[in-house]
């Protein structure tokens, strides 16, 4: 009779336990605004491969580097990106101090709100208006421009800071892959001190650990103290078959997982997939028009072409669709 | 009669707790191979201060990076840069190939052994050993091809492996500053891919952690794989004023303690004393002839100038003597 009591309070507390860590399973989804189907399959099958001891796919947690594009891959990049927003706010508040930009481009146009007109003047363009929005400074100087803008500036569409216009899902991702012993690191397109300043409140991720474009400094003593000056020349483009190169320099190792959302992408997610064991590479289709933005190959900013839809397919590098796979898109939209 | 029965046990207790605690703390002094004496104390007290919060001085554990310099500062630097008896040693191996190297300078004399006449070549005849010896290969080839000899050469005088010749007080500063929270970070004007394939086991830092010169790469597919070539134009030197751009390309942080040995160090140390709040600069004196070597103002490799040890002065660095505060050099004295 004893026996039976205890057996029976045996079951019962097991029972209880069984029930308290389901519903607190269930209540922690670490990723919980990802819909269930084969993106979050996705990554938590190759989660659970890579982090079990004495699996063929186990990755020791130094080597767990997790690699992530952020124009377009961690926040929204339109109508345009977001440092190019940056830049347009600088020029019309040094716009004072230059009368001669009334009747100089790109200057003129831009002032005039015509964006066309500048966007249509490539690359050398966007070298004069970075020069002159993004040197000539110390990095202490510029670091504080990026401070006072990024809290004060907002969206045009959402009406919020850009810091909010980052993907819900994508940070849970973020959080889950460090929880789970990864490193997590930025490459990016974007200026790498543009960055620096929010990415670890915003994602969590240290200066140390963003990797994007950037012009030369040097060291150099004003008034009494040591300077780095931002020159008015591109060091490095981190765009392309650049990432492998910056990721190569910053991280000195492979990625075994890789995240992206563009042409930009490609390289770095062939040079992730190119090691050896268990890789993840993922892109982010943005094909959510009502939420969002819907672009694809036709789009001057992020370009997803055919041809890189036709890369994902042939080496089974997994598309998310904003629109089917994440149940939120922005932090806002949840409260 | 009970109270003070309990008095007595709790007495005891306590002393039993204080003995051991202090035996403990005495058997596991993780500067164990650090003289008592001025630098030492300088290390423990700096730590204290940053650690302790509620204290003015206290960094939060993110802002704790400290740098330090490799050749001379973490390994031994003589008789010359272990670097380029590295490169010594490929030329070697490599001149059964290269016919033509018989009666071609800088190899002619090399080959002869007459380092003499090669290190007179300066600069240029540097970088000609440099770009026969570390590019026109794969990332993947050229890590190979460290790994193989730094697992296999030896050093000419202490005939030991290289990354035993590493100093067994900074490796214990090392460790000591991770157990406080900091983040090291090596920041040397040595090359960055030379270092990376064995720094995390020796030194405990990772390739993340390695900041070092550089040449330039490009990425490229060969043989239906994407590879990284080593191309032979510089990159990045890391050296003098190029070490604060490195740290601010790298890191994106100031340190706020740096450790060097030499006058490539300065601006390093300068940059980090200029931040605000506690700092620690220190620099490697090296005055044990008898031990290792004693070198200064005179030297060609690792040059400590008489400027130098002004500076030092006059901006409260702390030298360290390696004659009187380090009882031990090598982890292989003490074995």
């Amino acid at each position: 009779m004893k026996t039976r009591r205890t057996q029976n309070i045996v079951t019962v507390a097991l029972a209880c336990m069984v029930f308290l860590m389901t519903t607190n399973a269930r209540a922690v989804d670490p990723l919980a605004s990802w819909n269930d189907g084969p993106a979050k399959q996705f990554i938590v099958e190759f989660v659970a491969k890579v982090t079990k001891e004495g699996s063929p796919d186990f990755a020791r947690p130094e080597e767990r580097i997790a690699t992530f594009d952020n124009d377009g891959t961690l926040w929204c990049e339109q109508p345009m990106y977001f440092q190019l927003l940056f830049a347009l706010d600088r020029i019309k508040a040094l716009a004072p101090k230059h009368p001669e930009w009334k009747t100089t481009e790109p200057f003129a146009s831009l002032l005039k709100g015509d964006l066309k007109t500048v966007l249509a003047g490539g690359e050398r363009t966007m070298l004069e208006i970075i020069i002159v929005t993004h040197a000539g400074m110390t990095t202490a100087e510029f670091e504080q421009i990026v401070k006072e803008w990024i809290t004060t500036a907002k969206h045009p569409k959402f009406k919020r800071p850009y810091t909010e216009c980052v993907y819900q899902p994508m940070i849970e991702l973020l959080a889950y892959l460090r929880a789970n012993g990864f490193k997590t690191f930025i490459v990016s397109g974007g200026g790498i001190e543009f960055m620096r300043p929010w990415t670890e409140k915003v994602y969590g991720i240290p200066p140390e650990q963003v990797v994007g474009s950037s012009i030369k400094t040097k060291y150099e003593w004003r008034d009494g103290k040591p300077v780095l000056m931002r020159l008015p020349e591109m060091n490095f483009i981190d765009d392309k078959t650049g990432k492998p190169v910056g990721i190569n320099s910053h991280i000195g190792r492979r990625p075994i997982a890789a995240f992206g959302n563009s042409d930009g992408d490609q390289q770095m997610l062939e040079w992730t997939q190119a090691g050896s064991g268990a890789r993840l590479m993922m892109l982010v289709h943005h094909d959510d028009a009502v939420r969002e933005f819907a672009y694809g190959a036709e789009s001057k900013i992020g370009t997803f072409s055919d041809a890189l839809m036709a890369e994902a397919k042939k080496n089974d590098w997994a598309v998310i669709s904003m629109k089917n796979d994440w149940k939120v898109i922005f932090p806002f939209e949840s409260k």
